[in-house]
Parts: structure tokens; C-alpha cells; sequence
């Protein structure tokens, strides 16, 4: 990325949710925290300092399949810090006090999601409406985080901090030769476990109302779209930007600007590596929260009689204009790059991204549509009252 | 910003929530949305349309002194739509309809903040802590929003979208005689009123607890700074850096990594033109709140013993690093420039600032600290029980 300064490194480590051991749901979440407390030859503090030191800016998340660990800063700071990481991912030191800590900031962290009803429905609509163990909550449970030892997540660490699976993508002001070999240096040998195979089963339900007092009432309603592997991939994703990419998507001009229903609502999608989902969220006040489910599955269902050419060349503007600008960020790219790694096995340039949205034609976007008609729905409801799916 | 493909613009009106009319708080958050729907020669849904044929991602948001409008796309297109931020800021059609519409959505966003005991404490905190009416609410007052009338927000249209202490910002790939030719011919005869006189009181009190059956409990303090414009406000940056920057940060590592008190807590800088603060935010489990309060305002005494020379290095180097990445999103560079303008009358290059920071020292610092203890402290507790401020 010519004529950057900063660089970005994104680290995935075969440790997600979905891989948590069974009755240990939150482990990955956990060791995410616990390895950061002191690794290598500096404790927790040191390791902290240093890492400032360098002015790294970093972020650490667990997803459905990895954990992952993010990194930005001036170029060169962050080929600095890789050693660092190298100690973090294989020689952290886990103290019982670090332990402690983490576990009780995390069981904390599940206590606090009865105040964030949003965050509460996004995380039991997953529940509802992916295969187990991918809907998982990846902050665990409170009764298994609760029993986790300290024993334990040794042993998750040794089982799932390894190579195999694992992605290491960098971008921007990179020097790249230095890169290898100082990743050759740091990872080289790192142990390649076998990859886990992960066995599913069905979800476990289609419709939840998790009751809450609230001023509000969360809607979140959730249905099966193509993988991003499909060739299809972009016509699936134009039809989600007709309907809620923009101002001018469909959800957001008929829903808030037309009936003033709520001032949340939204679709997107997203994907795993063999299914894709449309998953749509609406908040709105108590009284209207019927009108705006019947509203929301409503145009759901007109999405079938086809797009226009206007709406299918905004969005396809949209789409490459945020794709420039997601080009632009040094931190944005290489976590696009990484995602391209795991869900392709290679990198898509920007002008692939480019020219594929422009591939796409009102005729092939209807055809779609018409094939792929909306549902069956996992709809879940936080708030007073329970609200009646549509016919 | 040469190599970006992309530019940024922000448009600041004179009309900020310090100005709304006596009586009808909220007016300019209303008047923010209202403007949107319906301009010149395109109706709501044509205006909303034509925006999103560009690829602009917009946002627009109301602050104490002004509402701003932010755009960013590929360069041209942001450019190509400046005529019709024209229209939107001097022929909005301000329709019936939309006015009803955007005043119930208002409505609703304030019923939703019972459900978002975070953003109320902030609220809360403004309003204890700031000067009146600079700690108003910017979502305004339900009663006072309820009665708004059309023929009220278009007098407060008239009287507050003109030039007087309007600033046009631009950043990235742009095309700059040709811009200034647009902004001539779209606003160059624009009329410029007076800038209003803001004649402020003493904020209402100093401690605030606002009930609510919540999980967790959230505590904001804030206290007095030197404002931005001050020869010393990197200085004070610097504390507020090590204090609250990075992950070394001394709240960090003290309140949640040492004491495992609670998983979020900061400390941040914001300024005034005539008074910088310190605002601390804190949430916590019930039962650690009162624990958590005592070791935040326990740091904020701790300063004035003063920081290290390695903790002043981090902060420094942190600070320039996310300086670095913020002059490297179109976005960023054209908030921070139009805000440089607003507070300083002038833009700071990268460099300046690089150079300021760099100039700053252990002994002015820790000179600074003594000299400036914190407090008096404003206290708010949003949460089911009350705590005390230790003395």
C-alpha cells in the first residue's frame, strides 16, 4: 500500500467459540485475556509496557472458528512487536492470579448483557438460528466459566495455540523479506496439531421471546443465504444492499423515513464457510414493535418480485465506493485479506472486488431472487412482549 | 493526502444543542434530520436516492456549538455532490409529514436511552458537570420536543443555517480550484447572521445518583482542564495519556488488570474553546462499584505525585502513532482540520503536532500536575444503589 506509514498485522489461531471443549464455553475468550498476562521473559506489566512501548494499538476478539489477534501502528513498530507475539501465542505464563482476573472480568462481562438488550438479542438470535456448537456464545457460560481451572485452559492452550489453520496477514508499510524471516525466526516451528473437525447439530429452535422490561423492544430475525464462496456470491449481496445498504436501502426508507417505526433497523450479511445468512435487526418502542416485524418480513418477501436497475446501481456504487475507502485503511485491508485467506485460500485484489460488482445484471440479481425466496425464519424478540411472526 | 483515492467532506452550521431555542431543546438534532428529507428540486426519496447514486457515506450529528454534516467517497463524487448539500442546507422542503416522522423518531431514540444505561450516564455527567447550556442534551427534552411545532424548526432553520461560524472542511483527493469554484458558486452568497452570544450559568450540582435496576453499575466523574488552546495542552494531553492511554495505562492496569474491578474503564480529554476536561467513565458489577470509584478517584490523586520518564515515553509514542493513523483516513484528516479551524482559527500539520508532542518533558509534566491538582470532581451514579465520593 504505497505511500503508508502505518502497517497492520492480523494473527488467527485455530481457537474459536465453536471449538471451545465441551462444558468449557468461554475457554478461547479466556486464554485470549490470560496469554496477554505476561509471556516469554516479561510479566504481565512488562509485557503490557512493552507492547505500548512500541505504540502498537491492538485488539483481541474470538470468532466462531479463531481467535484472533489485531495490531496497527508505523511500520516498522509492528515487525518490532512480532517477536512479542511469538512469546504471547507459545510461551505465555498463565499465572493463577491472571486466571482469577480474566475469569472474573469475564463472568462480569455476561452479567452486564442484561443491560445491553441489542447485544442481548444479537447473541440469542446466533443461538437460535446457527448450527451448535457455531452459535455459541463466545463469552461462554456463566455456570462452565464459573468451574474453569486454571488446569484447563493450560491444557486448551497447548491443544489449540498452533499452526495448523492458523493465518498471519500483514499489510501496508511492510517490508517484506524482513517479514519472512522474522516470522520463519518466531513461528517457524511451530507444532501443526491436526484441524479439528467440528460436528454440528441442528439449532435449536426457529422462534425465542426473551422476556425483559425494557423501553424498548429488540427485533432480530435471521434466514439462510449462500456461502461467499458461491459464484453467486455478489448477486446475493447486491440483493442485501438494495435492501439495506445506503439511506436510500429499502428497510431504511420504508421502515423509518416512511413509517416512522423505529430509528434502528438494518440486514446484512454474513458467512461461515459452507452457509451464509442474512441477519436483519430492528429496535423500536414497545407499542410498535408488531408494525415493525410485519413491516421488516414484508419487505423481505417483496424482495422476491425483483430490484430495479436505479436501486441495483446504487448499490453496486455503494459497495465499491466502501471498498475503496475499506482499501485505504492499512488495518481494514489486512483483515480482509486474512477473512480472503480462511474463506478462499487466496486474496482477492480490489479491482477483482471491483470488476466482479460490476459483473453483476438486473436479470441475474432477479433470477436470484426469484430461486432463493426468503426463509425459513429464526426470529428472536427481547422486550415486555412477545410478537407474532407474520404469515 | 496524495495516493488516496478517496476524499472527506464536513460541513459545520452554527447550530449546535448550546443554541437551541429556549424552550425547544432538540430543535437542531430535529431540524438535522428534517433538512435531509427533501431539497431543492428532488423530493425525500429523489434526494435520498440521488446521495446514494454517488456512493456518499454520510453521517450528520449535532454538537454543542454545531451541527455537522460529514461525506466521504471516491473523490470526484464527493465533490459532484456538494451541490446538493447547497440545496440541504438553504431550500429544504421541510415537509409535514417528514417533520412528524423525524420528531416521533426523536422521541423514541429518548425513550431508548432507559435501555442504554451508558450513554444516559454520559448524558448525565454533561449535564451536572458543564456550564449550562453547553451540557444540554443534544437529543433534546421530551416535552419540549413533543410541542415542537413545524413553523418553530423553520424559524430556527432561518435563524441558524447561515455562514456566521459555518466551516467547510475538505481532505484527500481533491481537486482544489475547482472545489473552490463549487463552494462560490453554491454558497458564496450564503448570508451570514450574527454569531450568536452564549450567556451560560453554573452547571446544577456536583453529585448526581440516578436510580435504575441495572446489572452494573456506572460511575462518571469529571473535572477541569486547560482547554486546547492553552501553551501547555500537551502537557495535559500527556497526563491524560498515561492515566488512560494504551493498555499501560495507569486506569488500565490498576482498576482492571491489578484489581480485576471492572472490564471498562477511561479516562478522556475533550475541550471547549474556554475549558478543557477531564471526563472518567467506569462500569462495573453492583457489589465492586463502590471499589471501583475509590481506586479511579485514588489514580486521579496519585497524578500529582507526578509520572515517569517511561510512562511519558509510551504516552508520547502512542499518541504519535495514532496521530500517524488518523492522517492516513480522509475522514479523520477532515473532522480533525475543520475542528483545528474551529478552535485555533488554523489548521496543525502532522508534523506540528509530531513536534509538540516530542517537545514535551518528564519536568514539565510533573510540573503541570502539581500545580493543576484534579477536582473539584462531578459525580454520577447510574445504577441501582448510591455511592460515596471517598474524601
Amino acid at each position: 500500500m504505497p505511500g503508508m506509514q502505518s502497517a497492520a498485522m492480523t494473527l488467527m489461531l485455530p481457537a474459536g467459540s465453536a471449538t471451545d471443549p465441551d462444558g468449557q464455553s468461554g475457554s478461547a475468550t479466556l486464554l485470549s485475556d490470560l496469554v496477554l498476562r505476561g509471556a516469554g521473559s516479561r510479566g504481565n506489566r512488562e509485557l503490557t509496557d512493552h507492547l505500548d512501548s512500541l505504540g502498537l494499538q491492538r485488539a483481541s476478539s474470538v470468532g466462531v472458528h479463531h481467535t484472533r489477534f489485531s495490531v496497527a501502528a508505523v511500520g516498522p513498530r509492528v515487525l518490532d512487536g512480532l517477536a512479542t507475539y511469538g512469546d504471547i501465542v507459545r510461551r505465555p505464563h498463565m499465572p493463577l492470579d491472571g486466571f482469577e482476573s480474566a475469569r472474573d472480568l469475564g463472568l462480569q462481562a455476561l452479567a452486564g448483557i442484561d443491560d445491553e438488550p441489542r447485544q442481548k438479542l444479537l447473541i440469542k438470535l446466533r443461538e437460535q438460528y446457527l448450527p451448535w456448537p457455531y452459535g455459541r456464545n463466545n463469552m461462554g457460560v456463566a455456570k462452565e466459566l464459573a468451574e474453569l481451572k486454571l488446569d484447563d485452559v493450560k491444557k486448551d492452550h497447548a491443544n489449540r495455540y498452533h499452526a495448523r489453520g492458523a493465518i498471519l496477514a500483514i499489510a501496508g508499510n511492510v517490508d517484506v523479506p524482513a517479514w519472512k524471516a522474522a516470522i520463519e525466526q518466531h513461528f517457524g516451528d511451530l507444532a501443526s496439531g491436526p484441524a479439528e473437525k467440528i460436528v454440528t447439530k441442528a439449532p435449536p429452535g426457529n422462534f425465542l421471546h426473551e422476556e425483559q422490561k425494557s423501553e424498548q423492544t429488540h427485533i432480530g430475525v435471521a434466514y439462510a443465504s449462500i456461502p461467499e464462496t458461491d459464484p453467486d456470491y455478489y448477486v446475493a449481496r447486491m440483493a442485501v444492499e438494495v435492501l439495506s445498504g445506503g439511506m436510500s436501502g429499502r428497510l431504511f426508507t420504508e421502515v423509518r423515513e416512511k413509517r416512522g417505526l423505529c430509528y434502528s433497523v438494518s440486514a446484512g450479511y454474513s458467512s461461515l464457510k459452507d452457509q451464509g445468512s442474512i441477519i436483519c435487526y430492528a429496535g423500536t418502542s414497545n407499542e410498535r414493535a408488531q408494525a415493525t416485524l410485519d413491516c421488516l418480513v414484508g419487505e423481505l418477501h417483496r424482495l422476491t418480485e425483483g430490484v430495479t436497475h436505479a436501486e441495483l446501481e446504487r448499490a453496486k456504487t455503494g459497495l465499491k465506493s466502501a471498498t475503496i475507502m475499506q482499501g485505504e485503511s492499512t488495518s481494514s485491508r489486512c483483515g480482509s485479506i486474512a477473512h480472503d485467506w480462511w474463506m478462499r485460500g487466496r486474496l482477492r485484489t480490489l479491482d477483482e472486488i471491483k470488476d466482479a460488482i460490476d459483473a453483476v445484471t438486473v436479470d441475474r440479481v432477479n433470477a436470484y431472487l426469484k430461486k432463493h425466496k426468503p426463509g425459513p425464519f429464526t426470529t428472536v424478540i427481547v422486550g415486555p412482549k412477545a410478537l407474532v411472526m407474520p404469515a
